[in-house]
């Protein structure tokens, strides 16, 4: 059996979403920016996907940026706020458990000169709200904190954010990394508070290179990429028609029955929880996200046991995919405060609700059985 | 008959390309940066893109970051190399006809406080050698010239170039924008004094959202994306696997027989030539490009002859359709000094080894046709 249990890093494409995809690389291959038919067809499929994704989020399609991904969406929305507004104040504030998407980008911008501050998160991984509260002031341009956390699957208090940064200074905008939120909840940006969102097509079964940021009317953004003015000017370049109208077949597709997915990831999530945590050794690091189970199996490090599950097929990732190729100690891990034998043991499972009770279960019963061969194989040593 | 005469804006996909989308979004859907097998065979596909183009250009694929098109790899070259070299001078040279992904990037430079002086062209779009050589100083970083005018095909003298600039200031940098030679051409960059070059995915039957920025060894470039450090940090970002995928293999088709794909594109070029330059009123300007045919079809407004065209299911550009979306003179026309009958009157035939002369005597029908009765009804009105 094989389970893919790495959904959070990425998940395969919908048939459908492939076909589409196909369709438009055969038949309706024009550049949007083409003046005939073939032009005008291509660029039907830009403006329904973000038909699409403004109806889910109830916000106006002119608000939708399609970019390349998550990552640009996330740059696009700190870089380009912050130079946009540089002169209304020089202080920035993210949470110490962002994605490297968003705490790179916050590097670069302190080498602009930004005062970048980082909250600090409790054991589960949520914002020190207390702390928001006391840093936002009169200099603050900006507020980044993601939706749910990539590794542990924390859900952050992003509506009770919004209220606290908005009573603060209601100037201050407000950016919602919503890329492994998005699919798992229906968000409606504006209601919550949030000026600015991102969020990425390949997590939810739509094509890599492929993301949107919403920019809430009237809110200043300074493009990062230049050149012919597509997308009113917020993203040049001509636009990757099959990548974007197949995110928004994503779209549709998962939020059509959205509660039915959730039901099924959650007992996928409930299952291996359930029977992992009565191994010995073995700590569920608590997040409330559907699609995200961290678990520190004390004794066997993360790539030890990652290398062991793929060899049964079992495919999953030790902390975070994104940012991989360096293997380094999680900040999240460390930030919720664990210690070194459980930070260098934690393996990220994640799901899509086309996983099956019978993977998690069969996930178990080779952890079972490897977790005691291990442990004595490390301890020999 | 169907005549797509538009592959300088985009190009339909190889048939086999878009196997090899279909085949990674289905299988090797993984993430590169996940450390189990999908994700290796994922990243195995990156490596080997590069090492195509790498192989074709005769550079080390460690030299190829891979993008998300065109517009994002001038983006980077430009804003890359001034950010990154801004202690060395504060001048940028570029030319008066490069595509709006640099001269909108030079604008945003400007607006940073990078001095940019742009060159003249000739009557048919060559750079002024001399103004040049005048230009390089002590305090130029960059010097940005375009290898193959998208809108009328002129062929700027890029190793001239790079000696010029190299003999005056051997740290300036030199980016070549190469997004409509690619595919057309054997490019060597680093013989011919190339430090940066930009390339695109869609112009050569490949997919959309897929391009290249060559960088050579040892050139300080900053990112403009932040993340996840892929691509040793130069573009992070989970990559596009299928799109990148499709993109080396499109390289791979076009280069295989580029001679025979020349020799096909320029008896189209040729034909249409010969047959549209018998024509009263009618002025060919001069581009040595085989697939740029650049017309002015004087009486008759170019978006008028555009959808009369397109009627017939003959598919040209006005100008630049990279650059749409707002109907302005175009820039390029204008620097080679053509006047208001003309400037107003151009069209753009851009073609691939995909069209046929037969396509070509169609389109020359049609436009024997029809060139008369527009000419009597504009001047009726």
């Amino acid at each position: 059996m094989e389970a893919y249990f790495d959904n959070a890093a990425t998940t395969k494409v919908f048939p459908e979403v492939k076909d589409l995809v196909v369709k438009l690389m055969e038949e309706d291959y024009g550049n949007p920016s083409s003046l005939h038919q073939k032009g005008l067809d291509a660029g039907h499929y830009i403006k329904e996907t973000k038909e699409i994704l403004a109806k889910e989020w109830k916000v106006d399609s002119k608000e939708i940026v399609l970019t390349s991904g998550g990552t640009e969406s996330n740059n696009l929305a700190l870089i380009g706020a912050a130079l946009a507004n540089k002169r209304s104040g020089n202080r920035i504030i993210t949470s110490k458990v962002e994605h490297a998407s968003v705490s790179s980008t916050m590097a670069f911008l302190e080498s602009l000169g930004f005062e970048v501050v980082y909250l600090d998160v409790d054991h589960q991984g949520i914002v020190d709200l207390e702390q928001l509260e006391q840093e936002v002031n009169e200099d603050t341009i900006l507020v980044s904190v993601m939706y749910v956390n990539n590794e542990i699957g924390a859900v952050e208090p992003i509506q009770e954010i919004a209220e606290i940064i908005k009573e603060k200074n209601p100037k201050t905008l407000f950016h919602v990394d919503a890329i492994q939120a998005f699919g798992k909840y229906h968000i409606y940006p504006k209601r919550m508070g949030i000026d600015l969102m991102s969020v990425s097509g390949h997590k939810i079964h739509g094509p890599k290179g492929t993301g949107a940021l919403f920019i809430k009317n009237r809110t200043k953004v300074k493009p990062i990429i230049y050149g012919g003015g597509q997308q009113d000017g917020m993203r040049s370049g001509t636009e990757n028609v099959p990548g974007f109208a197949g995110f928004g077949l994503a779209t549709n597709i998962v939020y059509e029955d959205l509660e039915a997915r959730i039901v099924r990831m959650r007992a996928v999530k409930d299952r291996l929880t359930e029977r992992l945590k009565t191994l010995p050794d073995v700590y569920i690091n608590e997040g409330e996200a559907p699609h995200i189970l961290s678990v520190s199996f004390v004794g066997v490090r993360s790539e030890v046991m990652l290398h062991a599950l793929e060899e049964r097929e079992i495919y999953v990732s030790s902390g975070s995919a994104c940012s991989s190729n360096k293997p380094a100690v999680s900040h999240v891990l460390s930030s919720i405060g664990l210690q070194k034998n459980r930070l260098e043991s934690t393996i990220r499972f994640s799901f899509s609700a086309e996983n099956t009770v019978e993977q998690a279960d069969y996930a178990a019963d080779v952890i079972e059985e490897i977790l005691p061969v291990y442990r004595k194989y490390v301890r020999k040593k």
